[in-house]
């Protein structure tokens, strides 16, 4: 199958955070918390994802408060920190949604997301992604961490799955 | 009538915030709090526009004290927050100053402001607006959100109707 | 006389600070203050210029303590804040330090500039200045505000002066 | 001997802070404080480098409680702050290691970096360093600074030792 039919299957896409929700960069700030940057454009996305039915989940090897607060918003149910193996978790995702490996695909940047890439139906990465996730993916977005690649996959499975719908739209930019 | 002649008819600008205030990101501050980024160009122009009769309003679906404050130093009167339907708030605010349709131009950069498109006289976005907004747009930045699309779209409003007069500027860059 | 010529009478370098000395761009935090973001290698070139007998001042439209305790450090002596007609400002120095047009250099970015421009010997702005000041300008730096056409123009003086001697660095970048 | 064969010998890789591991710019924040802006993808190299056998350490002429406590949870073990004679802390770090000159590479980006260029084995740069240091540089980076450069370095430096394995990968990004 080629990736358009293959994206026809996706139920479920999960994103790294740093990277990808974010440009991969903390902010340090004087009470020891780091700050991140993230997109409203990619959070509008993921909002109508998940109003149109499609699973959307976060699983990070680091710790995040803020993050979680804004997934919530967004309605993001599955947030993961402080990962190790992150197949370990996607495979729990996987099978509390009684999901197979054909229905995820995940979005990661640097080389710890290869472990998560063995057990993702299909593979995608930003275009700031290091090499060896680049050479391991089966779609490279043209945009970077922080700056899009989260709209641009959402969009591409919901464009061939017939759900990027403008008249359907009716969500706030939060 | 062409762009330039329907720019002659505009009284009322009114600005979206995220990605055209701003570039579009929001750093997570660790007390809970969103950090947006402003352009001190763009305030020149907000501040020099209002004071030679043009009126400016922003309509935003998301919230910020912070902005709020920001908009009324540069003497922004009108900033609607938490918008569901711009459409309807962009009426009110005509009917408010007895302007039509053909007063209003509306920037916008994402799918929430194709409905505001629809009661504005000239639709204009940034550079990096969604697809969908640039192909609904009479005019589109050569500036992205944040980072001069605001004094490009109310710089060329006023050279159009002969009032951007440089020895009538005696403002200070806020 | 040419620039480099005019370069050679220079005493006395005058930045603004809005899109000079920093991007142009303030991120509004949420105990109501405004972030500006600063150049370590700008810094260095203002500490260096200082210890070679070079006068720097900073004159904004805006205020800042933050900025004030940082020029401090830098050994920056005169930062003016909130000024209205900066050419004012720029006489009542030249007065003090008992120095002519001639000896001044100035650089600005936008509109309010212009003003200051009027009594200084050498005009220079930053690669994303506004029109108006880059067509007032005798020296347009080749970096944007905030990052480098500081450092570039006090380097461009020091060379010309014999000034800027890799053997006399004996400084901190702070 | 070349570069690839003089990296044979690097056991101590040594960074500037201020535009090396971070993008040399600061925020001034209402509290006083400076917040710096750091990159996961150049943690996760210094974390990896540091597991593999290789002396990770870095010299700054400034000051930030913050990054010391970033450093230490990347594994970092010596961080010099405040440093005037950058050459001195190399030579001290040297000594307690045991190490020759030919064993430390050091990446810095300003002229106060030149001294520490001396008593270094092998002299690295980011690709936005100022031309002083580019000129004296065995390697510069495609890398700005805070944008990948210690990164790539690292990344270099174990490519050639054979130490870049990806089956080795067993850490998280932080």
């Amino acid at each position: 199958m080629n990736l358009l039919e293959r994206l026809l299957n996706i139920n479920l896409i999960v994103f790294d955070l740093d990277g990808v929700l974010t440009n991969g960069k903390v902010l340090l700030n004087s009470d020891g918390a780091w700050l991140r940057q993230m997109d409203i454009k990619d959070g509008f996305a993921i909002q109508f994802a998940i109003k149109s039915g499609i699973e959307i989940a976060v699983v990070s090897g680091s710790y995040s408060d803020q993050v979680e607060e804004r997934l919530k918003k967004l309605g993001v149910e599955v947030f993961v920190q402080g990962a190790t193996r992150k197949s370990d978790h996607l495979l729990s995702i996987l099978e509390k949604l009684s999901l197979k490996k054909d229905n995820l695909l995940y979005m990661g940047d640097d080389i710890p997301d290869l472990d998560a890439f063995g057990v993702s139906g299909v593979k995608a990465c930003p275009a700031d992604a290091v090499s060896e996730i680049k050479d391991a993916s089966d779609f490279i977005s043209l945009k970077n961490g922080g700056d899009g690649c989260v709209r641009e996959i959402i969009e591409k499975v919901m464009r061939v799955q017939g759900k990027w719908d403008i008249n359907k739209f009716n969500l706030q930019s939060v």
